[in-house]
């Protein structure tokens, strides 16, 4: 096993929940209310929140409003208000809007999901981003995140190896190096939620040993309940980035697929980073409410624990904790 | 920290569902449907399943049936059917009903908690162990569990020093070596749901200092999110016996109180335990089916994850894993 152990206390955690959470509602949510939960977030101290997708509306009609969610946001100083585009016409929709711009480069570890998804082998997946890191340098754009999807596991190919891991982070490293890019950091990423704290150890030391000055950062889904667990691995290994959803968005049970499952939840995640010492700089009673107002917005309990009992801060009954 | 490491791969969990979660539903549960659930569990290879309360009747209505769902059991061999009692008048019923019994001594280290929970203070809750410890053996049993309430924290006290835990567990040590009862093992309560990793770590290295040979278990709540993640950080440690509920019944959110929560979900505790490499001798698969009939007798989602998802074992949607 690697002995890499960041010596930071600071941990980031990116927010997703109004993107990739609202996008699996089963009904829609207003532009008013997306608006409203953003800028509820920004009063946590959350750094970079993802606020929208410029994707194919007829698969994801969710998401229509992209552009109008972005105009209506009052924006708050030190904060980053990102979306996310999968071409170069969603890039060029991101860029049009005055959305703040995170350009990715994305693969999938399993082919076979990549296939399935998109419609693209290896090859033709790598070709598409070349194009946008084509499309990044020509809007004067020279650091992008890397993200490998599947990265611990693929419904259609079982488990992924460590080697097919590496060899996708190599893609990206080698399209942003062609690019002549900055990779700021790279995200590996349970896409379905088939992480266990033993399989993040093991892609985590094969990628960290290829790549020892690459920053690695996780998105974790809570699939099967082992997303804690798999973050708290992930910290001992000197992982100081993570994607996470207010109240565990995502995934909606209710929605035909039970299955599915959002992101490990913000307040959880950021409880368990500070209960183990590090420095998220969040509010934690402020995400609180931002996840009670989420559970409001989509009218159903959302996953995340912490919210039901307050943070324990000992000689207090749990209910006046917030 | 110590460097104790328990060289089993098998893996204990003890059912906690249909005694401790039933208990707190807001409406009562039909004897029937407590009596199809315990033998449902039955089929799942646990080897221990708490079936019903022997406590006062007027606090706590729900477990008035407990001679019933007792006597109506198709019992199946090699699974002990156990019940929990808090003084004489309990044990006096088990004994009497014929339960399979499991002999406890449990003291609280916050005696805060002990004062408010049963109006007895340290030496008052240590001498009605004692009459209990005499009545033990006068029935012929001479091995004990021991239990430590709130020995991750309390909401009066607050954080609980890792020296009030061990004072605790002396006491325990102490009560049965007076009555002349072998310990079997020391159960540490996470009452509050207060535990994270830090914390189990902190506790379990002092009290395995001050008994090098004592098994401990623990006995997880996972009401702030982080009930895998202190599994995750017991089994490093080398605890091999937890507590478990079905589904992670328990603590019902909708009866007035959202602090409250069940047990950490055997079925999701299982799946990280066999995910980790230990053996727990369960069938998973058995284990969702009995979550999800836990679901349709509460009548509401329980918090277990892994049923919603099934096991991930590779070349399959989650869809048709279970």
């Amino acid at each position: 096993m690697s002995t890499f152990q960041h010596a930071s206390r600071r941990v980031l955690l990116s927010e997703e929940g109004p993107r990739e959470g609202f996008q699996s509602e089963p009904v829609g949510i207003s532009t008013q209310s997306k608006v409203e939960l953003i800028e509820a977030l920004a009063e946590t101290g959350l750094a970079e929140i993802a606020c929208c997708s410029f994707v194919n509306l007829t698969q994801v009609p969710q998401v229509a409003d992209a552009e109008q969610v972005v105009a209506r946001l009052r924006r708050k100083a030190g904060v980053r208000y990102t979306g996310l585009w999968l071409n170069e016409r969603g890039f060029a929709r991101a860029l049009a809007c005055g959305v703040d711009l995170k350009p990715t480069l994305v693969t999938s570890a399993s082919e076979t999901f990549g296939l399935r998804n998109n419609k693209r082998d290896r090859q033709e997946l790598l070709q598409g981003q070349r194009e946008l890191a084509t499309a990044y340098r020509r809007a004067g754009l020279n650091r992008a995140a890397g993200y490998v999807f599947t990265a611990f596991g693929c419904n259609y190919e079982g488990e992924i190896s460590a080697a097919q891991v590496e060899r996708s982070v190599q893609d990206v490293v080698q399209l942003a190096a062609e690019a002549d890019m900055q990779l700021e950091s790279m995200y590996l990423c349970d896409t379905i939620g088939a992480a266990s704290p033993t399989r993040v150890r093991k892609i985590l030391d094969r990628v960290r040993e290829a790549h020892p000055t690459l920053e690695i950062a996780l998105h974790l889904h809570d699939t099967r309940g082992l997303g804690l667990a798999n973050a708290l691995v992930g910290l001992q290994m000197g992982v100081r980035r993570f994607d996470a959803s207010i109240g565990g968005l995502g995934g909606c049970p209710f929605a035909g697929n039970r299955a599915a499952a959002g992101n490990v939840s913000t307040e959880d995640l950021a409880y368990l980073c500070e209960e183990e010492g590090f420095d998220t700089g969040l509010d934690i009673d402020q995400l609180l409410r931002c996840a009670m107002l989420a559970e409001k917005i989509v009218g159903r309990p959302l996953p995340g624990k912490l919210k039901n009992a307050g943070a324990f801060r000992g000689a207090l009954p749990p209910q006046s904790a917030i």
